[in-house]
């Protein structure tokens, strides 16, 4: 790149690579870099590598985590009853972050999609399979997107868990808070009659 | 954070310092970053290492270089005549990316800002005027912001510099290209007049 020195390049074609950043927000990342305290530069650059050496898939839940098994798994608080079952880690932290659940969780990494070449197998549908052969799970609240392969993904999993004597449940899919009648999609709506409940 | 391990919490720590990036945007980038290559992860986090290690400045121009002197100051194809003084290393970028300047730079690295302390040492102006003292240089051109403080460096750049008996000028202010009349702020329509050009 024209009047930009080597090193600050191979920055910018780095940072260029992440989601939702084109080039000229990665050139006025860099050069925010070249300015920022070395302390900070370090920092960043360390917890990157540390990422993939101190992340863990835990083998209970197949969920990322520090330690295995994970925090989560380990955690005696949580009741081994109920389990959450989520597409992606990300997934996972934002039901965390809602303060709603206390029980345990299982990410399949990822969801059935035929034209991508995912199959059931690529998923971590068989390690959910045998938690739940077990026998401590009461309950499974499959928590997928609310999109055709999370639908898709929801429909396959209950399939093949109820048949071992443990309810299967979705989340609710309506309204959302602070949302509009007015202004909803008909699917949406469509919904949130469909999963009404008495008052 | 609830549900997202330490590594992964670090990484959205460090990801949130940058400009522009707040700790949602950095949750997204840092569970991209647990899916990505491991090449990829690497190269950005070696990339910021080596931007500190293998960046200089140079001592004649006061850029951000990968050697000292720069490419930019060495390159025998480029005028030794002409001098365009910019702000930042970016604004160097910027100038350069428009190909329509093939003499040297000097960058100061800064504007004059009372308020927050910055006076004329802070800047690299003892630096021009050594260049300028020199003698090869026929011309400065003043690419500093239109803005107060850019307006008000290249102003004391000027009056110490045209004493050395140098031609000194400044970027012409008017409307951008595919700007529009109407819409265009008074300040700028005001330059756009007193700039015109005979045709």
């Amino acid at each position: 790149m024209a009047g930009v020195p080597a090193p600050l390049e191979r920055v910018i074609k780095e940072l260029s690579k992440l989601p939702g950043i084109g080039e000229k927000t990665a050139t006025r990342l860099a050069f925010h870099l070249t300015g920022a305290a070395r302390n900070d530069v370090e920092g960043l650059a360390h917890s990157l590598l540390s990422l993939r050496e101190d992340l863990y898939i835990c083998s209970t839940c197949c969920a990322l985590a520090g330690s295995d098994p994970c925090e989560l798994c380990t955690d005696p608080r949580r009741s081994d009853e109920l389990v959450c079952v989520v597409e992606e880690a990300a997934d996972l932290a934002a039901v965390e972050r809602s303060g709603s659940f206390r029980g345990r969780y299982h990410v399949l990494q990822g969801t059935l999609s035929p034209l991508d070449g995912v199959g059931p197998d690529d998923l971590r549908i068989a390690e959910l399979i045998r938690r739940v052969g077990a026998g401590a799970i009461r309950e499974l609240i499959l928590a997928t997107n609310p999109t055709a392969e999370g639908e898709a993904t929801a429909m396959y999993v209950a399939q093949l868990t109820k048949p071992l004597g443990v309810t299967v449940s979705r989340i609710a899919h309506g309204l959302p808070m602070g949302g509009d009648v007015e202004y909803a999609d008909l699917a949406t709506l469509g919904k949130a009659l469909d999963g009404r409940r008495e008052m």
